[in-house]
């Protein structure tokens, strides 16, 4: 009975997840899903993302932030000059696609380039959830321990690109990044493994790289 | 009609909660609820707990390990001469009563004096699962974030305890302890908030002193 009631709510996500990823297509906008658990530092990889991207042509960048309770993240975007819009979960321990279809219309889709849904911070239940998106990318702090792909394979079996972030922390820590790397790509061999440190700057351009990259090979595919 | 089963859910849990109570009440066994992120620390915590605890007479621990996959944990735990058993969720964000009941056979009541159970790796979703506990304790890190509290305030409400962890860390972080203890005692002025370092052993005295207080509280009252 459990089993058949979960299955019908992944087909009504499947059915809106299908409405928003047209609306994105029909408005060219490219579309991370951001996962990772409480505190892996999604937000602030976000603002060193804005930076970044601030001197690069066609990636101007919107977010929707899903968080249970406070406007705290979004506001820290919009400080940066950034449209942001707020999802409230109330208590909801991932976002789905109904709760991104009902904030559309908010989507200032001629001024941005790419869209960032930072989803509720939460390694487990967001995997399930499809929002439309074209990639989910998994944010993983070092400080969380390197046994963490291993435990909880979802998000990087899912994942295009993994941020191994808080590496300025690693040399304070028993974290082998060896282990980390090795256990995420046995996961998913073909997933991206970038290491950053969002406080120093370090490896951001890195990432960035990879989403222009990852954000003109779609671009390319539509043509 | 989401809320409904929802709701049905939630019964049926507290009805079993309710025999894993009496269980553990019948065998005088004191259960601690242990919530927290993905590598906050919480199977470290309970390594130096176990040390600590060997010391003082009345406080024989064991443990349940919840994981969604791998047996790590338990390892880790049996390593050190004390029962655990490891449950596999396969892909569950959370224990729940059921999954507790299916392995109340094979604690070794007569061994132990306190309970743990770990759970899952989350700080949303296994706060509305009662296991039939006497304590929730959440585990938060400081390398996290000061925000956490104010952003995830539902384990926090639920926890008789928090155990601020890695406070080795805490000097290479911007974080406030000051913050994290006062949105704490905010959302819950009657929980007890500890500073430990699982990893050079300061505050561990700390946090079982609570423990075995509370621990005897509990014996006192059912005299």
């Amino acid at each position: 009975m459990e089993v058949k009631v979960h299955a019908d709510i992944l087909k009504a996500n499947d059915v809106l997840a299908q409405q928003n990823r047209s609306f994105f297509e029909e408005h060219g906008l490219y579309v991370v899903n951001l996962l990772g658990s409480p505190g892996s530092g999604k937000t602030t990889l976000l603002e060193r993302t804005v930076e970044a991207c601030r001197s690069r042509p066609g990636l101007r960048i919107g977010v929707i932030e899903g968080d249970i309770e406070t406007s705290r993240d979004a506001e820290r975007i919009a400080r940066m000059g950034v449209p942001a819009i707020q999802i409230n979960t109330r208590g909801a321990c991932h976002l789905d696609a109904a709760m991104i279809g009902g904030v559309l219309d908010d989507v200032p889709t001629d001024e941005i380039d790419l869209l960032f849904i930072e989803n509720v911070g939460n390694l487990v239940c967001p995997v399930g959830f499809d929002l439309g998106e074209n990639a989910k990318v998994t944010v993983l702090s070092v400080t969380e321990g390197d046994d963490k792909p291993a435990k909880y394979p979802g998000a990087f079996r899912k994942s295009r690109a993994t941020v191994l972030n808080k590496t300025d922390l690693l040399q304070y820590t028993d974290v082998s990044m060896e282990t980390v790397q090795h256990d995420i790509l046995t996961i998913n061999p073909g997933t991206r493994v970038i290491a950053v440190s969002s406080r120093s700057g370090e490896g951001v351009p890195d990432w960035v790289d990879w989403l222009e990259a990852t954000a003109n090979e779609w671009r390319g595919s539509r043509e």
